[in-house]
């Protein structure tokens, strides 16, 4: 007789480009940087690296000024000239009002209602995260909110996933993350959670890292692949 | 009487792009990109960031390992297809074939006859900063070779530069960091080590980060900086 796989108690879901679209933020990246859409990735990038250098120096900030920063620094890096008050304008904001990918609604629908428990887990601050999920109509589907900004660690650091197990009352391998980052399901994995990884265009998975349980399209794939658990 | 600025006991050197010039690995990803010359910064901000990821995760490789599969990933993304073994040379036999920027030999010359005790700390692993160093014509000038794949995590770590202290027999405070990112200075400077910006050519500072001591174009500057404490 196989092993048959169990469904997770709690599915988490990583946020900004996992749940929502970055476009709105893209195209004013976009226009800053004289036409270059390429620069986004390269921002977004640069964001995540810093973000991880907060940490390994033993600080934190906001994921959102982070970004605001290192907008700066690539714009003067390409001699652009751009104040902190516009970047923010860009980032800080630009997070709070970004629309879901189209089929996600639909898709924490169908989860929700074969009974799995929704979990929202960010690297963007408490606030930030509260108003993404309101603006994107997302906020109903989500039975908690949780951003790094409580332990002051960004993802993928370990810590971060137990920490977010913990909260639910749940054991890490009762869990299951779901993410369009490579670095976000290496991270799950070596915390002994489960993973998903949902490959959005232009997004692939660490090479370096363990492999997850599935690799999907998008997050309609993923609700068919968890609600067959049940 | 005003508080004279004391000579640090070690000077720890970063060695990929502070001492080295990174053009000709800048050449071959150009050209994989058909001829998009900033695919380049945009690969070295994803192997750094790609880098922590790996620390966060609580695993080790060679950073010329993670600098190759990134490129991959980078590729990918833009829709080219790369070998891992294409990779890698590009990558990892590129890092051993990098020349010094033009001004580093004379002016670690110069803080040697200072009397000052040169070291070089780099992220590269172990037989990649011995073949750097070679290759360049600077190993003569140190007095120690450190690189990270001793301690397993990676600069701007904390730990990795108190752990190069010791490596050295003085005390944290002792010492100081040049070096020609942002996030480099920020990690020396959060353990305790003084440091020096070097701000090279596309180089800014992390806003977030405390103050250098100094912020010089380039390593000559710092040498007179240096010199001018003893």
């Amino acid at each position: 007789m196989e092993n048959k796989i169990t469904s997770p108690k709690v599915l988490f879901f990583d946020v900004n480009e996992t749940l929502l679209d970055l476009t709105p933020i893209k195209t004013k990246i976009t226009k800053l940087f004289n036409g270059d859409s390429d620069k986004v990735s390269h921002w977004f990038s640069t964001l995540l690296h810093y973000s991880l250098v907060v940490s390994a120096t033993g600080d934190y900030h906001h994921f959102g000024k982070i970004g605001a920063v290192t907008l700066k620094m690539l714009a003067a890096e390409q001699g652009i000239s751009l104040s902190i008050e516009d970047a923010k304008l860009i980032v800080t904001q630009g997070f709070k009002q970004l629309p879901a990918h189209e089929e996600v609604a639909n898709a924490l629908s169908r989860l929700k209602r074969s009974g799995y428990t929704l979990v929202a887990l960010t690297n963007s601050d408490s606030d930030t995260l509260a108003a993404q999920l309101q603006y994107a109509q997302l906020a109903s589907f989500f039975d908690a909110q949780l951003s790094v900004e409580k332990i002051g660690l960004f993802k993928p650091h370990s810590k971060v996933y137990g920490w977010a197990a913990l909260q639910m009352g749940v054991d890490p391998k009762d869990t299951l993350l779901l993410a369009a980052h490579g670095w976000d399901v290496a991270g799950a994995l070596q915390a002994n959670l489960r993973a998903i990884f949902i490959a959005r265009k232009g997004k692939y998975e660490f090479p370096l890292a363990p492999k997850t349980e599935a690799v999907v399209q998008n997050l309609t794939e993923a609700a068919d692949y968890l609600i067959g658990l049940k």
